[in-house]
């Protein structure tokens, strides 16, 4: 019931936000180049849209409608896309299939791969500069071109990437998981959730600090639930070979906590978003049933 | 001569720029880390500084003190740093020297050096978000990040370099040749110009069409002369190995139009460049020496 409540809106977002990155990428002269062709490929393969949905759902909580949140909508998940690209190349994670698709660097090269990655992330700037806000978001422009920025560079998207690599095939602790996690994919989901408040402008970001512990608690608790569901589903159902992180000897909530501890943690996280959505006097019932299904998604 | 007043102006807008690049690093956490260091590795590498250096030349134009354009000095260097790591990437030109020392992916490992290159691209532009301005660049804050993007991705260096990349080993004619590098060194070269006029707030922004003119020339200059000096410097003047554009087949100006054909190609540039600045009413003296320099320095 949640997941079909949930899937509906993600769907919905999906359509949406593949629309607007259809249209950014249209405007790009050079069609005819691979590299344009590869960003296409990345930004299009599919995928929940998970950021792009708390970015619409986070707006949305103040009233302002899809439109005019497209923009920052549209940035997270080119940012996403980018770092997809450059995570599955040989040097990185070397995946060469992604959502059952060829990973970029397959379709095309290495090389056109490492560039749309890049060319990804400057798209990202360049909707956030340029893109369509609602007038009372105007102020808070660069913030959110700061906000993105933070979510995906050293301190943030790109610093867990290296952290997990660096964690690969060694004996980790539950601190150190949490900062990889909080790093790698925590800092993004944070960075959609902050720009969604943005683009409501004032309204929202009156409510930022609540904002960012509800996103804390989703943030991991989404890595708990890859966790668990690594070991608990199957490879159809994931879209990913199913007990991956075990073959690859990485560190895990189960693998740390047993599948019942982390099963309890994801519940703890949960519990902890909806706490922190209590101090926000909207209706904030679409979060709510976004962080159960958070915890109840199957894939 | 014009080399010694050249080379005492790219000094002291070196050493600003790398003790600002040097203060940016230090604000991040996680120094221990590979990323950070490689990072560090890729930014202090040495270089002119060139573009660093045609931003500060160009906000000085119009009276605004070093300090008040070291934001988009640094931003802009950030840029070409990345780019500088992901080039020299196995994937792509697989150099594993530059400037007489190991590359990024040499002196750490390839999956660092991406990321490394990935979080200086973001470094980027959160430097420009959160830098210190002239008061009266404030306003045009949001317009240094479009410019930045605009310059750097896939209507830009990105292009340029994938471009160049499929352009390997094939014939390319003159309009081709152009098409690359107004994309792969031009743009962030016009775009560091346009970055100083807009530190200088409205006096620089009056003035943008002029000295984009001027950039366009001395951005297709500088890769002319590198064209030229790749046949008539010696590998230890070049700091990198001589005739190494005939080894890889490149195209060229002077293989296009001959030795003689390219020497007065950039000189041809050179007076457009001249030319570009007449109409601006301040003392453009530094950006014509510059632009003398492009076509006449030795490495």
């Amino acid at each position: 019931m949640i997941n079909t409540v949930v899937h509906d809106a993600l769907r919905e977002t999906q359509t949406r936000s593949n629309q607007q990155l259809e249209a950014w990428l249209d405007t790009l002269s050079s069609q005819d180049q691979p590299l344009i062709q590869a960003m296409r490929h990345g930004l299009l393969l599919g995928g929940k849209r998970i950021r792009p949905f708390l970015t619409y759902a986070t707006g949305q909580l103040f009233g302002v409608s899809l439109a005019q949140i497209d923009t920052p909508a549209v940035a997270v998940e080119c940012i996403h896309a980018y770092s997809l690209i450059h995570d599955d190349l040989p040097a990185m994670d070397n995946d060469s299939l992604r959502r059952g698709q060829p990973t970029c660097h397959v379709a095309f090269d290495e090389a056109t791969a490492i560039l749309a990655g890049d060319a990804l992330q400057t798209l990202a700037f360049t909707v956030l500069a340029e893109g369509p806000l609602n007038p009372a978001a105007e102020p808070y422009r660069i913030d959110m071109v700061k906000t993105l920025a933070a979510a995906s560079g050293a301190a943030g998207m790109c610093l867990g990437q290296s952290l997990d690599l660096a964690a690969e095939g060694r004996a980790v602790d539950l601190e150190a998981l949490k900062r990889i996690h909080h790093n790698k994919t925590g800092a993004l989901i944070k960075g959609a959730v902050k720009l969604g408040a943005y683009a409501a402008g004032e309204a929202g970001v009156a409510h930022l600090h609540e904002l960012e512990r509800f996103a804390d608690a989703i943030g991991l608790a989404f890595q708990v639930q890859d966790d668990i569901l690594d070991i608990t589903s199957d490879t159809q159902t994931l879209g990913k070979p199913q007990g991956s992180d075990v073959n690859a000897d990485k560190s895990t909530y189960p693998a740390l906590l047993g599948l019942a501890g982390a099963q309890e943690k994801a519940e703890q996280l949960y519990q902890e978003a909806l706490h922190a959505l209590e101090a926000i006097p909207y209706n904030t019932e679409q979060l709510e049933v976004f962080a159960r299904y958070i915890i109840e998604r199957n894939n």
